[in-house]
């Protein structure tokens, strides 16, 4: 479960990757919506679709073994390239650019395609989850309490369109492990998605937090 | 928000349809995997993007304006093939293959490999929550209680390992347009999230559900 890797990147380093492999991640989310949206010929279709294999075949030339995971940096600055909300080399993601406030908050504008389409021309509804979940986790680590998912409620309050959203979300109470956060997802006439959500730090990412600080002082 | 579409494909040209974009879709979602753990060096990686940028292109020559919406065919038959879980064309979905039975349960088994990462080695928290949400969404319609999500809570009883799973639900209740669903995700060791949802036909579906009835019959 602890996958967590470390790396001698210097900053330099680390802002030259986000670049390269995120320009890359850009450009196959515009290819996912280019698939699921074409009306090419099936020959057409059939010949790129030896050309996509022909690409992974060379971006897998060298590859880690699994997923992603988190790169904690020389200076401690923890990256998670392949969350599937937030990555940057995850063509799945958006990616959220998500803001943080110290007491508590966290927010995004972002647009959502094609490729999150649940009834017609609408944001699926687990899609909308899928970001408030982050959205919430990421309200919860700006004030200083992270944690894991432990319970999420979402109130529907009717069709969130796809094009440009917002979301935004702010802790409401914390109480020992547990974090309490609210949040919601809004068109520009308004909120369309409510969440509550209690985040839970796991006793192993405690131990983890507890190891890092104190490395870091010694 | 009705960009339900029709076509007069027969349900071979269908299936030919869901053959070739499927196996584009296929080799896209290998292609997403590969841009998370790759470690070509930049330029390789940078050569790659231009290739992608060109097919996409290619791809684009002929598209449809828009997200995929439904298309119902002359049969009747509604096809979702963008939708974000379980759309055959939506590089996004995993996809899942949901098996439904009669008395409104709805199941499937899949895998979750990096591009769905939250935590490290885990799947996203969000993540559980868009797929649990399509399979109670499933199951009620699979009972003939169709509608979209009012409300879904989620309980998460510890991380999901990214890998194998399987999820499943099933209709506790109907009462009038509001149908009760439980569902949850499971890994070799049992569930690891629990959802509870309450999915609600709105009257636009309902209106156009009952039209569909009407020109079947006429």
């Amino acid at each position: 479960m602890l996958n967590y890797r470390t790396e001698d990147l210097s900053p330099e380093e680390i802002a030259r990757e986000v670049e390269v492999a995120g320009a890359l991640a850009q450009s196959t989310r515009e290819l996912v919506d280019a698939v699921i949206r074409s009306t090419v010929p099936h020959e057409e279709m059939e010949d790129v679709r030896s050309q996509v294999e022909a690409l992974t075949a060379r971006l897998r030339a060298s590859q880690i073994e699994g997923a992603y995971g988190a790169v904690i940096s020389s200076e401690g600055k923890v990256r998670n390239m392949g969350n599937t909300v937030v990555g940057q080399r995850n063509a799945i993601a958006p990616p959220l650019e998500t803001h943080w406030s110290e007491d508590g908050t966290a927010s995004a504008d972002f647009h959502l395609g094609a490729a999150y389409e649940g009834p017609p021309g609408l944001v699926h509804g687990g899609v909308s989850a899928l970001i408030l979940d982050q959205v919430c986790g990421e309200a919860a680590a700006a004030g200083g309490s992270p944690g894991m998912t432990g319970r999420l409620t979402l109130t529907y309050r009717r069709g969130t369109p796809l094009g440009d959203l917002h979301a935004e979300g702010a802790i409401v109470k914390v109480d020992g492990v547990k974090t309490y956060v609210e949040a919601h997802i809004a068109d520009a006439e308004g909120p369309t998605v409510l969440a509550e959500g209690i985040f839970i730090l796991p006793r192993w990412a405690r131990e983890q937090l507890a190891q890092q600080k104190q490395e870091t002082f010694e």
